[in-house]
């Protein structure tokens, strides 16, 4: 290896050690041509775990889960506009779930580009729509500093994936430069006039509830919501939210419904909604002749702080406005018997709530079953959950990935719906190059069971024979355990709750990745 | 199932309607809850057969091998911004290879998307770059319009992916009417001054060579080609295209080298290059210090016709003006003998050369396996071949099972890279659910061989432990086998000449899929 430090740097290594100088400490990568130098800067560049996937949105959803387990964003490394392509959907998510991410994403040298080579194609275009900031890196001498600007838009104003194209001339032309260092961007912090007006909105309403997500949901956060709690605001986070504290010693608040209906009979008679951390609740799809907005009508919304505020500093600074002295006791530990019997989405959920170790993250892609796992989980060993916000599935293997690494010796739970699971499940095998303590529990029930719900919430009408195909993954069913035997990550089955239970407790005792083929009921 | 006929059509309805009117016979799928209502109308849709994809790279890949075997597009099913992202490197590539597609993309219901809900996202934004036409069907009685205009734009001017959203409730209300009936496009016919300006040429040049991509590798393109060959034209094919007859009674032209210093030496002399049916050649990626346009400099160029031409009739006409009376050979029937001893890229052609049935279409996706085995086949049984046109890796096995559909009764090869067919590896469970004769050899040499092979071209050093571990898939190795019977498909390892020869030979006489771990030597 040449000594990098006394000859000049290239353009690569200019974006990787100023990135690494700004605190990245992973890459999830799959190359091609064009990113050879990056992959040389990568070589020489200690402070980068570089980590190869076999798809890229395995390594999007796994920079999505080891930012969300760092706080700092992760490097991904893309092959030109089909790389990130191929990365976007887990993008997509992450921009949902207001993660820092920075994608490098390589292109063609700058006067290849105007031959429209096979490989071209309009990456600012396509990728523009899921980029909170994005910008190419036509010049060797702006390399490392549009590297530490990428690094400071990841945090925002409102935090999300940056888009950072290196074209390969660039990166392989000496005259790079190390970025001039950036400071961390804070998040938004009380606004006092909007303080004030929630707190004598709250004084003045019935049944007012505040809505929550962001720094809310963290330890800290929620010890400000159990003030709130106890002076008579109901605490509601989103449906879905990046991560979230919970078990036993924390405040449990509820949680948003995801059927547009069951919401708005949960929220009735609420007639003032609080925002904090997050937007006005709408509706996951549209239905004919049902709400988008999942307010009450005569429901009056205050937005306190978005997606880009501290929203636990709000809370804590709203209950100090409005003299919150006490606070709403925190969930017990209370850990469910043994199930028994057949094999479900419950009794797994109970089996999860026995088992879970202390400290453990949970990555959610469990679409229909995953409800029951988060509902029985409440009471469980302290433990903090992951989930899937951006609605594209086959982000819970990836992130898991990516979580496992961030959080060395703490152990990483994935559910997954097995139609999920297939989209991206080439993240067994970087789970076993990487050795990672993730326990995958796929359920296994041969159909897209929450589309045979939709199909009749939609009033599509009743399933003749070709819509059956379409949302059914049985004739072939997937051997769960063959894949990924393949993949290099040991496997069992389970087909009772005994059977479940025994194996989850086993794949928590045992280092490195496992798989649990959980059979339940497709209906 | 509701009566069709006799009420009114939903939207949803009078797109499915008016795309099988127009000819449309598969649509490659992967539904969500935006596309309920088009469900009930695939359900609804005799004409139409369905194809359950379990990731959306497989539908679209799938979408261009069925192109290129009938001719006319196939339409997918994707699920908003995120299913067409995860759709979006094989529909990349299907731009390359100026095959006509049609992406119907479900989106949320116009009065919905203002809320910005979790999967909403820029569709027009991502999708424009990869779509020759892009139109949004915002009102039921546009949508029968719209999706005949789509069919007829996916022919072009320049044949490719066309991209039609459809709102969830423009596809669930009624008053959808059937598109107008459309021509189809043809594509240009010859330029009589370009021919007469090309032969002109021809006669004063000393080397002339003329480049050829489209109708022109028909076989009624490729025996024009044998007069102009005869005429003292040197043929040669783009580097990658979309469909070539080949093999024996076949007139074999030359291929364009890939690496730009062999074509560069391959082309040393050449004074006059003519194209017919493509573009002037470019090198796939730019090196420090080498060219981009891969043509001497000295050597006129001349466009006869671009990929909107008819090249077979340009091939016919320029041959015609030429006085061109002879033809040169076909290719002969020249099969090699049985291959012994070690497996690898040599001897898997010489097995294919073998066992290649007679009308058989091959998916190459081989990267740097491929080449051997198309080199070998040059005097097989006439087949056709189709290449990956656009770079992005993982469409071989997708291309295949399109490909396979559209062609009942004949067979299907697919030769794929391990690290290639990890990408759509799901393409494995379509197969087998299809039931389709496709036989796939997978080179498994646990290795972006490339890929090793590129970092010394681009001079970026050699590799140190991260870059190893970046372009190297051992450590796991993956067990193919396993992983192809997990998806229903059977599967066997060859490790040796003679049991690939074997392999291959049982694979061919026996119906529905198979696949061949082919355990080749990594560098």
């Amino acid at each position: 290896m040449a000594d990098t430090h006394t000859r000049a740097k290239t353009g690569a290594e200019a974006l990787v050690s100023t990135l690494a100088d700004h605190g990245v400490t992973a890459c999830f990568a799959n190359p091609g041509t064009s990113e050879m130098h990056l992959v040389t800067a990568l070589d020489h560049e200690p402070r980068i775990h570089s980590v190869l996937c076999l798809f890229e949105g395995v390594a999007t959803g796994a920079a999505d889960g080891h930012a969300r387990v760092t706080g700092n964003p992760a490097m991904t490394l893309l092959h030109l506009g089909a790389g990130f392509l191929n990365g976007g959907a887990n993008i997509h998510n992450a921009r949902r779930a207001w993660t820092p991410m920075i994608n490098v994403i390589g292109d063609h040298a700058v006067p290849h580009l105007r031959y429209d080579a096979p490989l071209t194609s309009n990456i600012l275009g396509l990728a523009g729509p899921n980029s909170v900031w994005i910008k190419s890196a036509d010049r060797v001498a702006d390399a490392g500093n549009l590297a530490a600007e990428a690094w400071e838009a990841s945090f925002g104003p409102v935090p999300g994936p940056v888009s950072l194209l290196l074209p390969a001339d660039t990166a392989w032309t000496e005259g790079g430069k190390p970025g001039a260092k950036r400071e961390r961007p804070k998040l938004r912090a009380p606004d006092a006039d909007r303080i004030a007006a929630a707190a004598q909105a709250v004084r003045g309403a019935m049944k007012p509830v505040i809505l929550i997500n962001g720094t809310a949901l963290t330890p800290r956060g929620l010890a400000q919501a159990a003030r709130l709690k106890a002076a008579g605001i109901r605490v509601l986070t989103d449906t879905f939210f990046a991560r979230m504290a919970r078990g036993a010693g924390i405040f449990a608040p509820d949680r948003m419904q995801y059927f547009a209906e069951g919401a708005m009979a949960d929220l009735a008679g609420t007639d003032l909604m609080l925002v904090a951390g997050t937007q006005v609740p709408v509706a996951f799809f549209a239905y004919p002749g049902r709400p988008s907005v999942l307010v009450p009508e005569d429901c009056a919304t205050l937005i306190i702080g978005g997606p880009e505020s501290d929203s636990a500093a709000i809370l804590g600074a709203l209950a100090d406005t409005l003299g919150a002295k006490a606070s709403a006791d925190p969930a017990p530990l209370d850990l469910p018997g043994m199930p028994t019997g057949a094999l479900n989405a419950a009794t797994i959920g109970a089996s999860i709530a026995r088992h879970l170790p202390e400290g453990s993250f949970v990555s959610d892609d469990g679409v229909s079953n995953g409800l029951p796992a988060f509902m029985m989980t409440g009471r469980a060993r302290p433990h903090e959950w992951m989930m899937l916000t951006g609605g594209a599935i086959g982000q819970g293997l990836p992130l898991a990935l990516g979580a496992a690494l961030a959080a060395k010796g703490r152990k990483v739970l994935c559910i997954s719906g097995d139609g999920a699971a297939m989209y991206t499940n080439q993240a067994l095998w970087s789970m076993a190059r990487e050795g990672v303590d993730v326990v995958n529990v796929i359920f296994v029930n041969h159909s897209y069971r929450i589309l045979n719900i939709e199909l009749a919430r939609t009033g599509a009408g009743n399933p003749g024979r070709v819509a059956e195909n379409l949302l059914g993954l049985a004739r072939p069913e997937i051997d769960w355990v063959k894949l990924s035997e393949a993949q290099g990550v040991q496997a069992v089955n389970a087909a009772t709750a005994e059977e479940f239970d025994a194996a989850l407790e086993r794949a928590f005792a045992t280092p490195g990745p496992h798989l649990i083929a959980a059979h339940v009921p497709a209906r």
